[in-house]
Parts: C-alpha cells; sequence; structure tokens
C-alpha cells in the first residue's frame, strides 16, 4: 500500500468492531489506473451503489469518494486502487444493523504487479473448491471472499494462472479473480451470473464492446461438460484486461482471435 | 465494548489491510462467561482451531488466547467475549495470501443483553434470504456472514424473534444466529450440517447431554414440508441457551417438553 484514505483522511486502520471485520458486511471495487486517471470510475461506482442499495447500506459520500480515488490516482504512471465501503462500526453486537451506523470507505494505491507474477504461458484448471449460489448476493463485489481465497489456495498448490469454479451442480460461473468466456462452435459464450459471481467491470466492458461491433455474445448458463468443445478461452479482470487462456484442464486451446479482436475494440475505445 | 485486547494488548483499531476485512479470511467465536468464567471454553476453541486448519490460517497463539479471553471474563457477572482470529495483515495484494502473514487474534468484551432483547413471544418464521451450501466452510464460525446479515434484517422487518433459513433447495439448516431442534412423531430432530450451517456450541452441548440421559436426536436433512408436523421447536446459541420457540410460521407450537428436560440436563451438568 503507497497512500490510504479512511474516510477521507490519510490513516492505517480502522476501528475492530467496523462490521466489514466481523461479518464481511460491506463491498470493494479494484480499480485500474493509467496515466494518472482510474478507468472505468462510472461503471465501478455504479455497481458499488447497486451493492449497496442491495445491502441496504446508507452512503451519502459517494462524491468524496470519487474525489479521493482520483486524488490517489492522480500523478501515477499505472498504480491500483482499492476502494471497500462498510456498513461502519457496530453500534450493537449481533448480525441485525441497528440502522444507525455510519458507513467506512477505504481507499487504499497499490503499485502495479510486476510482469513477474503473470506466467508466460495462462494455464487454467477446474477448482476442487465449489462456488456457492446466493441470489440475493449474485453480482455483487462483496467482502465475503473465504470461496476466493480457498480457490487461490489451490490455484497456487497447482501452479495454475487461475482456476475456474464451478457450483456444486457443476454450472460454471467465473475464474476465482476474473470472469470468463469461452468460444464453442456456438460462438462467444459467458457464463449467467443470476445465482452467483461477481458481475465484473471488464465483463461489463468486454459486453459493451462486443455489442458496438456487432460481435454477439450469448449469456447463458455453462456446464463442465461443455468445457472439452470450447476452442478458445479468455478471463477478464481490470488488472489483466482481456486474458487469452493458453490451456484448460492441461489441453492447449487452438484459437485466440476472439481475444484479440476485443482487446482492439477496447483499446479503441478507450482512447 | 467494555474492553479489548489485540494481539494481547489493549486497542481499538486494526490495519484496514487485514485480510479478516478484505476478504473476511478468518473465524469468530461468540462465548458466554458467568461469575467470571467462560463456559464451555474448550469446546469453543477446538472450533476455532478446527476452522483454522481448515482455513490454513497458521496460529501459534493458543495459549494467550485463552489467557486473555480468561483475563477479560474474570470478575464480571455475566458477559459475552467474542474472540475474532484473521490470517493477519495482507503481505500482498489479491486472493492468495503470501503464507507469510501473521494471524490477528481480537478479544473483546461486551456487556450480557439486556432481558428486552428477548421478547416474551418468541415468534420464528422462514426466512426468504437462503443460505448457500459450501461444504468447505460447513460448521465453521468464519467471518463471512453477509447472509446472516440480510436475513436478520429480514427478521427485524417482521418482527419476529429469530428467522429459520433454508437452503435453495428448502432444506432447513438452522436459524440465523442459532441452531435449531424439531420435535415431531418421530422424536427430536436437528439438521444436517455438512452442506452449510454453523456446528453450534450450544448445539453441540445439547447433542451431549441428551447422549448422555439417553435422549436419541436423529442428525439427518430437514425439509421445508417438514414443518408443518412440528409439535416443539427450540433454537440454540450459547445467549440464548435452550430457548423454546412459542410459535412458527405464525402457528403456535403445542409442545415444550424436551426443551425443558434439555435444559435441565444441561444446568446439571454445568455444576
Amino acid at each position: 500500500v503507497s497512500a490510504r484514505l479512511i474516510n477521507g483522511r490519510s490513516a492505517r486502520s480502522i476501528d475492530s468492531d467496523d462490521r466489514g471485520l466481523q461479518y464481511g458486511d460491506g463491498l470493494f471495487e479494484t480499480i485500474s489506473c493509467v496515466s494518472g486517471r482510474p478507468r472505468w470510475l462510472a461503471l465501478h461506482l455504479e455497481r458499488l451503489q447497486r451493492g449497496l442499495a442491495r445491502l441496504r447500506i446508507a452512503f451519502d459520500q459517494l462524491a468524496a469518494l470519487r474525489c479521493e480515488i482520483e486524488a490517489l490516482a492522480g500523478g501515477e504512471e499505472r498504480c491500483i486502487i482499492k476502494v471497500i465501503v462498510t456498513r461502519g462500526t457496530a453500534t450493537r453486537r449481533g448480525y441485525a444493523p441497528s440502522g444507525d451506523e455510519t458507513a467506512t470507505r477505504i481507499v487504499s494505491r497499490h503499485p502495479w504487479p510486476e510482469q513477474a507474477r503473470s506466467p508466460a504461458q495462462f494455464r487454467v484448471g477446474v477448482a476442487a473448491v465449489c462456488l456457492s449460489g446466493s441470489p440475493i448476493l449474485a453480482g455483487l463485489k462483496h467482502l465475503n471472499r473465504l470461496e476466493q481465497v480457498m480457490a487461490q489456495m489451490e490455484c497456487a498448490d497447482r501452479q495454475l494462472a487461475e482456476v475456474l469454479m464451478l457450483t456444486a451442480t457443476r454450472q460454471l460461473i467465473s475464474g476465482s479473480m476474473s470472469n470468463v468466456f469461452l468460444v464453442t462452435e456456438e460462438g462467444l459464450i459467458t457464463p449467467d451470473l443470476t445465482e452467483c459471481g461477481v458481475e465484473g467491470v471488464m465483463r461489463r466492458v468486454v459486453l459493451e464492446s462486443a455489442a458496438s461491433a456487432g460481435v454477439r455474445v450469448a449469456i447463458r448458463p455453462v456446464w463442465l461438460q461443455e468445457l472439452p468443445a470450447v476452442r478458445e478461452a479468455f478471463v477478464t479482470n481490470v488488472r489483466l484486461g482481456v486474458q487469452t487462456v493458453d490451456s484448460l484442464d492441461g489441453r492447449a486451446l487452438p484459437d485466440a482471435g476472439f481475444a484479440e479482436r476485443l482487446r482492439r475494440l477496447i483499446d479503441a475505445h478507450t482512447h
């Protein structure tokens, strides 16, 4: 962490009674910043607001939050800004909010990860750790991320770049830290996220770029047994952008054309 | 909070980069203390250790933690001690732990809740908010508690004392802050928790007391459609003990005999 603002002030710590720690009662955003500016900030703030409404967290500091993000990004060639908004310090014990909490906002700046962390070959497998379906939380980037933590441990143990996560009924949802797109004879497909998963900002950028270029993307439930028919796959998040998957479950994928085209489209739109 | 120790020192705040806040990457225990002593401390610490092993959190401060709990409980007629152990401050960005984190432990003392919070009639309904199944996390009292937070908001909206939570497939798991026991013609039943739910310390005390008295308890999957046949129900946690349910989904329950018998058994064993 190279800089941190907590409720607008330079600080490093929060009350240990914060409901964000006690219950994961909050949301976060991970924002890619280039040439001093946060990319896709409007989309990040929109998802954040959708999450706040869903969790019924009162938050009237959006304008201040936006300023803080822009201030921390300013002057940096390339960095990551992480935002956390929690329901705030507990005003009583127990899961039920009292309703009189004041939301906590944390904005922190992190160096852009070194290339060393992105392997030459982007090898992807299917995680043994399952994602649990929770329609009430689906789509949100909330702070309950133990399944992703467990999946990332598995990913490291298996020396993979990313693992794909399934529900208990073998429905493919996403990577552990990314969304996923697949190409089969049917064309470009990405999993439906109404049961669980995070609606990534990069996923949305890809979907909008594809739509504007007339590239059809099917958003539908995808199942484990469809993976052998996949000819191309890529994962997306704001750090990786559109990342081609070189091998899936040990099988080298022959194609990378959709990812290349989408990268070009997105680069063209972002300037 | 009337007293708090963080890593053994009197403190109020933690690093906002703690993985407990970032991802809910940790566990907690809520301990009932009477006459200066934590009750069922061995069971709490055993569950905590099971959780730490499952999450692969290295923690070598169990003896210190035990001392801190006993120190905060000492001299208090009646209080709640809450313990949180997280994987510690992140040493790099991202879900994957680096493996060189140092666990954070937080021990806080809270006043025993006033009677006002326990209504005269303990009315229970079935929550619309579902529990998601996650076998890898089932049984643990981990920090990912947004579903319980949402369920408790629903509980407050509906002016109920507790809500029972189902999986998406209508399997009954527990209350939002308690375990549940039901009595039908079959006898005493409590839901199987291999798919999800928390293995409560009070649930275990009830099961062990029942076993020692020769009262048979069936631990099996329980389904929503079984509720109309229920004649008695009680919920358990270390604060409520064995709490009789007066009405379930608007229907007054005729019996309370099992709960009374178990309360007597537990009181007899605890002295």
